[in-house]
């Protein structure tokens, strides 16, 4: 898969993590107009505070994007910043740009400052391997605990011309709505203004990377980063509703990244995909929806095909979601579970059936409105266990 | 262990488990003043619906407590209320008194009515082995995943002589502030009203079941109940600052009780104690304190007795606290790890053994306030898992 055109991409070692591709670079000769969303955590890494001010200084404009996993360089104060600028300064030499325009993003342990003369003595090998078929060593380069690499591509008319949306992420632990510890790049040949990426890029993610769950946690680090070459052709988008087709492509290729973020969650082997109805509003809807996302005991439940569905209304139960219980129903798949508060008779191993598929679909009806909320979690097994127990060892 | 004055208890197998004893009885031959404290699950179960009625209408009087394990009994509908009822109806005939002055609880499996036949069967012979030291088969007859029985015991001055406080306690799965899934029953000779135990209960609640986590989960059925048999001879206790004696016993023996609920959180090999300090209010202080307890990714961390701080701070950070990075600072025991949201340099192999203690002590203070808060939680490890993938099986 090549990458759109106007970006150029490379995946190299740098020798932050032992044995693994760890130093992703994309850029775009030409530039890029760009617009970002970051993790509302409140100790946000080094790489967050920089490029999120970098964003706003040089307008949305980017160059290259520097990406490094193995280390998050979060909670790492004052050398941690210095760490990440001096990252930044030499990059935008590499590249030949204000560092402004350098985009810089982390991912790893938490609490260990940016091996940095690591990173920019590889730079020289991540500039000279650039390339349009880089899409792959970028993708590879950017992942931790991930089983594998995490891509996904649409295409939309772009004037005359057919444009482009290419996205690769990283996801595994810590995948929680507002973000947290996923890395997403997308690039697309579209060309837009930074005020209307950020208003595409805010409505793809909240019905992609807002609608997983994989432990609750969010981490320091979060970004998604948009970035338009231009190069496609079409009109310069700029109003809210403009270029449907492009932000159906973008919606579509986040969509596409979230769900394989949650499917291959930390340990994942299944997952459960719940709608949330008759709320009384939508921030119940979602309260109820995240309950049960975040159960413990439905995520284990889940993770041993068990069709415990007491667990997913106790979730519910203490969501802060108000309804009257008597009005309350569950399905799973088309098999209808409880009715007005009621169990139904119905066969287990039909339920069964239903919570051993790749994905269980849940419909929660609370009966007590119109709003919705709908949210994608994995099952938490011996393997999420085992990553997290010793993940710095 | 005998029971305080004027009560006798029995546990004896009712079948509803397949191989344990199911079923705990508590009389009071005289009566006791009563105060209760139930989940705040919005599908309370049939018998906590019941049983808050029951004590509204009999103003705080209880003659006996019926308690099955095995079955939740919740999300039953009309037929899992006639089923507690028909128990109610049954007990109060074998014990001689008014159907309300029967508290009911249950535990177990959600989503199944109550066999209450195999309880109304079973209750005669209940009532025949009721005795003075029937408090270890009461105690090992309301036990689900737990590892053994949970009892603890305090004397007091109570006028000329001593005043015991004899509790009993099961948890295991779903603990969590609101007292989710745990069941514990507080029996005292002292004489007081139902509203000063109420006032007393809540005291000692907030400092310990209150302040403990497994799971983040909370139940269906959770119960606290406190019993006053008034045989002990000392005044009548009424107003609020009155006892403090008795305060301080009742509180000891649920703080008791709370930490070995934790400690046999399901699964669970270590256990850690939150202290956030510093916070801008007490909500803020809970909030941080609730993020970093029900971090699967901390728990985990904690299972491994890997020094991974920076998880802590990372829940902290999305928990919703309120203050400034570059003043938190973090300490495990007598370690500081973070000081002015910086690590400090330290010894790896120090903070690790701090780390494989039965106990970590965990001080985060976030430099924004006075508020603090403290909760106590377990680890999340492969035993945990393997107790919720496949529990109804």
């Amino acid at each position: 898969l090549n990458l759109p055109r106007g970006f150029l991409a490379s995946g190299v070692r740098a020798g932050i993590r032992k044995r693994f591709p760890d130093l992703a670079l994309i850029v775009a000769p030409d530039g890029a107009d760009a617009a970002a969303l970051f993790t509302r955590n409140r100790f946000p890494a080094a790489p967050v505070i920089l490029s999120r001010a970098a964003l706003a200084r040089s307008r949305g404009r980017v160059r290259a994007a520097v990406v490094n996993a193995g280390c998050a360089n979060a909670i790492t104060g004052a050398p941690g910043i210095l760490a990440a600028r001096r990252v930044r300064e030499k990059a935008a030499r590499a590249v030949g740009c204000p560092p402004d325009e350098i985009f810089l993003a982390s991912t790893g342990v938490i609490g260990v400052v940016l091996p940095d003369a690591k990173v920019r003595n590889a730079l020289p090998a991540a500039v000279s391997r650039l390339s349009a078929s880089g899409l792959e060593a970028a993708s590879r380069a950017i992942l931790t605990t991930d089983t594998g690499p995490k891509v996904a591509s649409a295409v939309f008319r772009d004037g005359g011309r057919l444009g482009r949306v290419v996205g690769f992420a990283k996801g595994a632990g810590m995948i929680h709505p507002d973000m947290a510890t996923m890395l997403a790049f997308v690039l697309t040949d579209v060309s837009a203004t930074p005020e209307f990426l950020k208003a595409a890029l805010r409505e793809a993610a909240d019905a992609s990377f807002h609608a997983i769950s994989v432990d609750g946690d969010t981490s320091t680090n979060d970004t998604v980063l948009l970035l338009a070459s231009g190069k496609g052709g079409g009109e310069r988008l700029g109003a809210a509703r403009e270029g449907p087709e492009f932000r159906r492509a973008l919606t579509k290729v986040c969509r596409a990244l979230a769900e394989m973020i949650v499917r291959d969650g930390e340990g994942a082997t299944r997952v459960m995909a719940i709608d949330v109805r008759g709320a009384r509003s939508a921030r119940e809807a979602r309260l109820a929806a995240h309950a049960v996302a975040t159960s413990p005991l439905v995520k284990t439940a889940l993770a041993g095909g068990d069709p415990n569905w007491g667990r997913i209304l106790a979730a519910v139960g203490r969501s802060g979601a108000r309804f009257s219980p008597r009005r309350v129903a569950l399905s799973a798949g088309n098999l209808r579970l409880v009715v007005n508060g009621c169990p139904t008779v119905y066969r287990e191993p039909d339920a069964a059936k239903i919570f051993a598929r790749d994905t269980v679909p849940i419909r929660i009806d609370l009966g007590a409105g119109n709003a919705s909320a709908s949210l994608m979690t994995c099952d938490l097994g011996h393997d999420y266990v085992s990553l997290n127990a010793d993940y710095r060892s």
